[in-house]
């Protein structure tokens, strides 16, 4: 088997109201994480902007760029510039009064890969994305760069494990969540990290079924609700790098501006779909009804 | 939400060539987890015998059993006797030449309350079960008892999330895997560790992404192959009962004979669904390549 080693990285900050702040916080990591030997670089989800998914305010949708635009032909430069892969994620604008939850891959010559548009919409207070983003429709497809096949998902999906399923059926060599979760302050501390443990698990475990290595980029900071119907997200941060048995390779504390980065071995695997053949073995002429909503 | 209570209990334990010694061990924790309070008691994978698929040996097939027979009888006296339901697992014969490995659970007066048979059938040096079972064919159906629907799984099953989920899809109200897995000796202790962290991962993300909760019964103990192809298999133990949240209830150690206990609280499932509603966000009009093998 051959060895396929990337040097991979993904990059947790806080946000603030101002949108060129973020894009030049962005802008110094990479550039940092491409100096450490980065060839492929992972943002969080929404990187640009505070989280405004807070409220449902239609002055937000302001905010929504469209693709290819100013905004992706920043991080377009910046992927060429240093011969990196990077996923970006951004508030698609993609007609009028069409908007997504959208990830960009840009190739190391900084042309756009591909575009993952988010499938899992949540909607719960402080969350109220079904509001501003309509379920993409580009289904789960690997994006292919350079360096690989990049299984992007984004956040909400990161609960549902038919998306990491798809990804790896499709030939994904890794699974990318850029992600924006954090926590109601009115919910006390055990549960608070139940919450934590459980976002972490199930992520680890999307690498384990599917043998390949995740990586999570999430926010760090609080943000107010300006509607002030909530008292605001405490964004977890706990980004992390996992190995294709979900073993973690690098981990970021929950407040932290992190840059973090591993060694991945895309190669590996294969070695471990030969000791753990899972795909081997799915009945699939059993899982018709995954397809239905309830058995009921 | 009404409040709906289960004190659920796991037995953990080594297993000897001898059978009648196994069923003693067995009897004998089921009184002691049934006095303690338990009403649902879950037994380990082939809890009756060495694990026999160390080697494909046509003898093995003499520890077959029939459903009903001298076997699920004493089981069946003990669910009633102690007023129990117990997820018992044997080696089943239904027919000359027809084997399947399956979990048979037994209601409080005793009476089979259903069957479900091994879904996904591992194959691997050292646990050469496709050569004794066949592929179940009763799909995923929660075994429904008067303590409320027990989704049964068995061992390989655990590393597929499309199971769990299937279970959850069909209304189960709690996840229950019967297990017989361990080390090979000749993985160094840092593998053997990303093992055990893998298959304890994977498990308590099917509590998480179908938020009910999981009782994993696993054995302990070496057995030697008899064979001598491989270096025999040390069982991890490892037993786990943990919350919808994926949360550890209760948790044994790699070697000790264990009765893990822990009140569930099955309500609590409509609770988390409230909050984190993974069911209503389910894409089941882009889930239909989970049918296909590889999407090639």
């Amino acid at each position: 088997m051959r060895s396929a080693k990337l040097q991979a990285a993904c990059i947790q900050h806080e946000c603030v109201a101002e949108i060129n702040t973020n894009i030049n916080i962005c802008k110094h990591n990479i550039e940092i994480a491409a100096k450490k030997g980065a060839k492929l670089i992972v943002l969080q989800e929404l990187h640009n902007s505070l989280y405004f998914c807070q409220s449902e305010n239609p002055k937000n949708f302001d905010l929504a760029e469209e693709i290819p635009g100013p905004i992706t032909d920043i991080y377009s430069s910046l992927a060429k510039q240093f011969n990196v892969v990077i996923v970006c994620s951004l508030f698609e604008k993609r007609a009028v009064g069409l908007y997504h939850n959208t990830a960009v891959v840009f190739d190391t010559d900084g042309s756009i890969a591909g575009l993952y548009r988010k499938m899992h919409i949540p909607d719960d207070p402080g969350y109220y994305e079904k509001y501003y983003f309509t379920p993409g429709d580009l289904g789960f497809e690997p994006i292919p760069t350079s360096i690989g096949k990049i299984g992007v998902l984004i956040c909400w999906d990161q609960w549902f494990p038919e998306a990491a399923r798809l990804m790896a059926l499709a030939g994904a060599d890794l699974l990318v969540y850029p992600t924006a979760i954090g926590w109601d302050r009115s919910d006390n501390e055990a549960e608070q990290l139940k919450q934590l443990n459980a976002w972490t698990t199930i992520q680890r475990a999307h690498a384990i079924s599917n043998n390949l290595p995740v990586i999570v980029a999430n926010r760090s900071g609080y943000e107010s609700d300006t509607s002030k119907q909530t008292s605001g997200i405490k964004f977890w941060g706990s980004s992390f790098i996992a190995g294709p048995q979900g073993e973690f390779l690098a981990h970021a504390n929950a407040t932290d501006e992190a840059i973090l980065s591993a060694e991945l071995d895309l190669s590996a695997t294969e070695n471990i779909r030969r000791n753990w053949p899972f795909l081997r073995d799915r009945r699939i002429d059993h899982y018709f009804d995954l397809v239905r909503r309830f058995l009921n």
